[in-house]
């Protein structure tokens, strides 16, 4: 090594040895007498020391030709410091250096390499080389690296088999869009890459491989969102001879295990909601439980006083705020604003302020008595001193809207603490969703979940009522992974195919295999996936998951450092058989 | 879980307990008033045992109905075997069976799942989820598995982080072909799948990321020989601040804790050897050092003595097979037809005899006395007793036939014990390779491979020969993995562009972004990687890398189970921007 020590690691102890250090210049300072350089790597930051009186001009000079980011090597003695530095763990020492080379020099950055930087996005992502040099960003990644280190310890210990599935498989049309590889060897044919190893990790249930796990890269061709990547990560997993309380709990202890080797966290009760619930008091499927504000349903108190706004609503919800009856009327008019914004799209908010002495004051109080309000707030268990806040109108609209505010408020009032984490199970998905457009069912998750074991009678009369034997995990209301027990019987698997409207011939063009497959002794079986890039981020305390990707793509799939994609030869597209069109 | 244990736990301690067990009926043997059934799931085969006078007519009728692989549910006693077997952990015990349910049928698989098997490979491929079941199969991938777990523990404990980088690139024409994928949202361009994440583990570098480790796939799309897979996996690394001596002692570090931790074996010290060397005593770049029988160059000895064939060759090199001076005329003939076959293409074969009375007898005896071929025997170190060989001709094409007839040799001989292993570096490759065709100088490793530290100054000069600061790993004549220190100065790097015929645009084009980041504090480095699919085929015995994929592809790139690559829609097109060719 070039080194004898990193750059992070001398300490008190070190004094009086004599060490060789590489890394980068973070900072000189050339204070006329003395000149001391902060030499930074992955490690850290250690001093560098320069007594012009004891250093020879030779190195004087080397040092006055260097700037920030250059590379250097330097050798010299460990001294205790003067004044210490009680900010980092290497600030007792400094080393006095007799020797300094540059390995390589460094243009001006574009943006100053500290966690505060005055680099924009697009800058950032340019020079992304440059961005990950800054602390905060590397230690996202060391953060990555330690969640994938102890999933795998974790899953290894629990006897699962990490097996790679092919990335170039077959393209098909159910789900989101595929990216396509066009095959030279078999001209006019597409191999697809995954959107998820699902049908391969059920196979290998069928290979009897008991327990599979994988982490593993997919890709989905969508329009992307801010928090969309084309392609991203998962933590791939399934068990065999398994039902679903079996999954719920090894997967509990996964989490559990991540929270506790990383962390340093034991994490609560992993609580379990219904599906039906979790709409029902939080209007998400992914409720942040990290503080309470269920929903109340207010129709039977609420309606029939003649206020036609609630009168003509499906459902009439409201939360409530602990102790927030003070809130001025400009604050309660900026929440009105915030739940009429077109992303929510609510037509008004309705307040009612449970005033200290035990009044009550609305924004209906034209339609509502004190006694009227009284039974509202009697049934959302408001209290003097509390604010409650009443949406009305169709009932999933009025449920997204009201779980938009409920955030909002728990932002507001400090109830979202990026340290506290609350995680839960949400139960009893439908297994399909009518698409008005397309006029059928769909997969609520995909076509290879099984239906709950007694309703599985239900499937040919009330489709639409069916629950999935599915389960997602939601931490402080993300959405981290979600899974099913699968249909491991080929005529179940069948009819699933027909609810979704697959004619035989399609079902077997795309799956055949794997309906072969179910013929030869398909055990019971079922697993989860998570995100891991957002699995990653939640850990890291982002709300971005592009932070804890080392060359992310920007909101057009481009990656602006390499500049891809981009165009190929003529020759490459002839080799392909291909041609581009207009 | 459906089961209280597996198929391979259950020992004599356990005998009276209740147990459930799940798996696959491996065989079924019913002698009238007893019926065992082998289960077999992933962790072994436990036998079940019906007495039929103890057994109710429903569960004998069920049985009955079962054949080979149905999975199977069963409960009942572990009893102690009255005739053990010491084949299987298992065999102390049985189970009498007091519950059996068949948790799904199978039909009868296309070919015995047993390790010898009646299915052959294209049958298996397209079942290749039955193939997977063998056992013989499944430990292949078992032993992946932990060769990955734990080059991860070895890396992690040595501080690399494991960085995942893109797998939608950029293509570029240097080197072997790429996989491009069409991007919808930049109509006309495309990404490529990596061949392999080279220049972003040399970014992670110039980022200060210090060790870097990925187990990766990577993507060539060439035509396929036996051993190659259009996607295969690497162990992917570099390190920063390091000389070739520390990489070479970092990676048998790797390589030796692999052997140990695997398959329990302490390697022996990895042996050097320059290019140079390696061609010139075995004929190859990739030697099988587990045996000696080295190469001895006999110009000197054996021309201008009237044999026009050897007087006329740029070589004439010979081995000596100890012992094998008794071969028969017939043996030595079948020796010269296969130096003949048209992939070696030598010409014929000189041998020459030291019989054990000390007399030569060779088949040039026409033009050399017992005293000339005695001079041969003292420089190849022969003695009475061995068979001496030779072959003559243009350089390169001798020493590759030479190295085809020692691998015979060796395994003929039994010298190539397969439970033996020999690790090798092979050092101080060419840097650049000329290339008649093209007319200009290629690469050997990659064009960010550096040259010697002190043979710079050559490349201006006599670029042919110049050495790389690159390194291969060889054992048992198997290329395991390869890598080299790096250029990371860009007016070097910009040499060697030059050096290797790309004009300033195409390399600005394709590398700029690497270019740009060696101004900005690219540290010194350097790197390897190893082909994960051939270590393991190493590791596990076999020739074939096929046998440690999950779900390979044919040699047209197919995959005959999910029949891929297949056609796409016309809509996938259009959205592509891509019509299909004639």
């Amino acid at each position: 090594m070039l080194r004898t020590h990193t750059c992070g690691e001398l300490r008190i102890a070190d004094v009086n040895k004599e060490v060789t250090l590489c890394g980068w210049v973070q900072r000189i300072r050339d204070k006329g007498g003395m000149i001391w350089i902060d030499l930074r790597d992955r490690y850290g930051v250690t001093q560098l020391i320069f007594n012009e009186q004891g250093t020879s001009p030779e190195i004087l000079e080397k040092i006055r030709k260097m700037g920030r980011e250059f590379v250097i090597k330097s050798s010299g003695k460990v001294i205790e410091r003067f004044s210490k530095n009680d900010k980092i763990p290497t600030g007792d020492i400094e080393i006095e250096v007799s020797q300094i080379e540059a390995l390589n020099s460094s243009k001006v950055p574009p943006f100053i390499i500290e966690d505060e930087t005055d680099g924009g996005d697009d800058l950032r992502m340019k020079y992304r080389y440059l961005d990950l040099r800054r602390s905060i960003v590397r230690k996202n990644l060391e953060l990555r690296h330690k969640m994938m280190q102890e999933t795998r310890r974790y899953l290894d210990g629990q006897q699962f088999i990490e097996v790679e599935t092919p990335v170039l498989i077959k393209s098909t049309p159910e789900g989101a869009r595929d990216f396509v590889v066009p095959s030279r060897m078999n001209k006019g044919e597409f191999y697809a890459l995954p959107q998820s190893p699902q049908t391969f990790k059920q196979l290998l249930m069928v290979s009897g491989f008991d327990r599979y796990f994988q982490i593993v890269k997919c890709f989905r061709d969508e329009d992307l969102r801010a928090d969309r990547q084309p392609e991203f990560t998962q933590i791939d997993c399934e068990m065999s001879f398994v039902e679903r309380e079996d999954i719920l709990q090894m997967f509990e202890g996964l989490i559990r295990h991540l929270f506790k080797s990383v962390k340093g966290i034991e994490l609560e009760t992993v609580d379990r909601m219904s599906y039906e619930d979790a709409m029902k008091y939080y209007g998400s499927d992914k409720p942040d439980t990290r503080f309470e504000m269920r929903f109340t349903e207010l129709n039977d108190v609420a309606q029939g006083k003649g206020f036609n706004v609630f009168d003509s609503a499906e459902l009439v919800v409201g939360i409530v705020a602990k102790g927030y009856a003070e809130y001025s009327r400009k604050q309660v008019d900026a929440l009105t604003e915030f739940v009429k914004k077109p992303q929510i799209g609510a037509k008004g908010l309705v307040y009612v302020k449970y005033n200290a002495d035990g009044s009550l004051k609305s924004s209906v109080d034209k339609f509502y008595s004190q006694d009227d309000l009284k039974t509202w707030a009697d049934k959302m268990e408001a209290k003097p001193g509390d604010l409650m806040l009443v949406l009305s109108g169709e009932k999933n609209h009025t449920r997204n809207a009201l779980n938009e505010l409920r955030l909002k408020l728990g932002t507001d009032l400090g109830l979202r603490d990026k340290k506290a984490y609350k995680a839960l199970w949400i139960l009893d998905f439908p297994l399909l969703e009518w698409d008005e457009e397309s006029q059928r069912y769909h997969a609520m998750h995909h076509p290879f979940t099984s239906a709950s074991p007694e309703q599985l009678a239900l499937l040919d009369s009330e489709p639409g009522k069916v629950k999935a034997n599915a389960y997602d995990m939601v931490i402080n209301g993300v959405e981290v992974g979600g899974g099913s027990i699968r249909i491991h019987d080929r005529g179940i698997q069948q009819k699933m195919f027909k609810a979704l409207g697959f004619n035989e011939d399609e079902a077997r063009k795309q799956f055949g295999f794997l309906m072969d497959a179910f013929e030869y002794g398909a055990p019971p079986h079922g697993g989860i996936a998570y995100g891991f890039d957002r699995l990653c981020s939640l850990f890291g305390g982002s709300e971005s998951i592009r932070d804890y990707i080392a060359f992310p793509k920007n909101n057009s799939g481009r990656d602006v450092m390499i500049d891809s994609p981009s165009a190929i030869s003529k020759g490459q597209l002839d080799e392909l058989g291909l041609a581009l069109k207009g």
